[in-house]
């Protein structure tokens, strides 16, 4: 189903304009049957609870290095994952990984303003990248992202995890087959209680924004892999209940967005209120939505006409990093590129554009 | 619970501020244990199927007369319900209701853009006037109906049935108590597939707008019982896929709202998608929701924590129309006056500003 919902993705307009030509050495790819490293650039924790225990379970990749800015955090993680001492490394000597065969991967883990930085370092080493979402704080940076992976002749790719979870493809393939007829009206949300008001989340210049950006993403993405359009304007409110938190970053964003093909979508994050965490397509014959989404496991969903929406969960950073390790052992392109990420940091500058001018803002 | 949730509904601000005092004569309506006289003003689809099946299980008022346009329908009725030749009237000859004592109440149930004629003709008579949703097309028009009803010492109610639904009732007391903390997000929609491209509900003489005025209308009264305040501020953005059906009205409509507590909504309307017919209110800590929320039956409730909201259904036209008769014969006003229905109608209009001007419209 990966596969069809894959083919699928990638015939739509959406995939097809945004997939750069990627050019991988198959020669070295295809050389090894072996698990090929990642290292970890960042042990906050998403590294520490969700993405090392996920690198026990792949099969194509494996935890071969970490870097961190934490002398103590990195002689934890090297004893508990027994890695060699010539596998950590700190911000600064990233680049002597170009010296490490055992690394293939740099996955950058850190906040959203420093995965240019985490991600051009780990090119000049010539390692691949896997980068958390957001890509970049501006479509400016996520540019000189891919730029320097495709300069260093390496792949780039954006930690979608939903598009690698079987819920979220099964809803990619009723959309696409028009199984419900088109889909007509989106309706999506992700709201989290962010908790402490001192995380790097709340500050503008690491994150680049708050809710939308953290948690709004994966809602904006889900319309954008539902309709498997581009949306052609967005029209974006704001509200701020706890101005001394949410300083310097937005806590609650609303938006609509319409799609060329007439879809709309009205969505909404949030960084102060829980419980949201789905998304409803409405279809011209019925509907299916998956509530909880988002979450790191326990996906639900449910169709209008009451058949199953259901499968067995999985450990989708395990799924997506296995997928990108393969697509560079088979030197194809994978379906979440940098340009995939950049493309819904565009439409959030855009949402922030909206909001800050009070108009709609055509894309 | 009604009592309760009314008390609570009109200890809040929005109802206080709308609430216009009204007078009635006690001793006129005291006079009599009689169940009230209700002539149905428009003999439709929801007249026809609805309204009159609902008036054989009303308490305290019954089916007294008819007004209607068509000879061969008001034949058919008179023999249905068995009613004296003397309370059939035509349009036109409404007046005439003043001398018949079996009238005390006229339901108004013709297309929106009527409403204000046949209220002005009902109160001249002398009669107290329920109205279908929404109120009128315009504020203008809506104030005109208060002040001929007030003018007229009527009553002027607007038929919001889900305002006398126990599920809907429910979840007023759980916001208001702030079981669930207070309301954050509310998510709300109703979509129909509208069906004939012939019916006034597209001719927007007749209407004065589409997807948002027939059933958008529900979604935004949610959002303001559910909060028990006014939103400050709309945005929003229409989509029309089908130009010619949907050629002088809204197809599909999309809406955010932002209230002075800082809580937030986001809607939509839609003429063209069935099957969107809820709300969810996310609170500071948990939700609760109705999914269908809106239909004539089948309300189905559910929160975060898994308690019951579940009620016995009731007939919603029947239940709105005893208060209205209770409210007449106790000479107090009705949680739904004229002021309620017109306070909708000027958030419409302020979402079609807001659509037409592609900016946020200040209320």
């Amino acid at each position: 189903m990966q596969d069809l919902s894959r083919r699928h993705f990638i015939k739509g307009a959406a995939a097809a304009s945004l997939a750069a030509p990627f050019v991988v050495s198959r020669a070295r790819a295809a050389s090894s049957n072996k698990k090929l490293g990642v290292a970890l650039c960042g042990l906050g924790s998403l590294s520490t609870n969700q993405i090392a225990p996920a690198l026990l379970k792949t099969e194509h990749c494996r935890l071969a290095g970490i870097i961190s800015g934490s002398d103590s955090k990195a002689s934890e993680w090297r004893k508990k994952y027994n890695l060699p001492a010539r596998s950590v490394y700190t911000y600064d000597t990233m680049h002597r990984m170009a010296n490490n065969d055992d690394i293939d991967i740099v996955y950058v883990v850190t906040p959203n303003a420093l995965h240019l930085e985490h991600t051009l370092a780990a090119a000049k080493a010539g390692k691949h990248v896997y980068c958390e979402k957001p890509l970049e704080i501006s479509v400016e940076r996520c540019q000189q992202m891919i730029d320097a992976c495709k300069a260093a002749g390496r792949m780039l790719g954006t930690a979608y995890r939903c598009r690698f979870e079987p819920h979220h493809l099964e809803c990619i393939r009723i959309a696409r087959e028009q199984e419900l007829g088109p889909v007509r009206i989106i309706e999506a949300g992700f709201g989290i209680d962010v908790g402490s008001p001192d995380q790097w989340r709340l500050k503008h210049a690491l994150s680049g924004g708050g809710a939308l950006m953290d948690v709004g993403v994966y809602a904006l993405q889900a319309t954008r892999y539902l309709t498997g359009e581009e949306p052609i304007s967005v029209t974006a409110t704001e509200t701020k209940t706890d101005p001394v938190k949410f300083e310097e970053v937005d806590e609650t964003v609303t938006w609509t967005a319409q799609f060329p093909s007439g879809a709309t979508a009205y969505c909404t994050a949030s960084f102060k209120v829980g419980g949201i965490k789905n998304f409803r397509a409405n279809c011209e014959r019925g509907w299916f939505e998956l509530d909880p989404a988002y979450y790191y496991g326990g996906i639900k969903g449910s169709r209008s006409d009451g058949k199953p929406l259901s499968f067995p969960q999985v450990d989708m950073f395990a799924a997506q990093l296995d997928d990108f390790a393969r697509c560079i052992k088979e030197g194809r392109q994978t379906i979440v590129p940098g340009e995939e990420g950049m493309q819904d940091v565009k439409i959030m500058r855009a949402i922030y554009g909206s909001i800050h001018t009070g108009r709609t803002i055509r894309i």
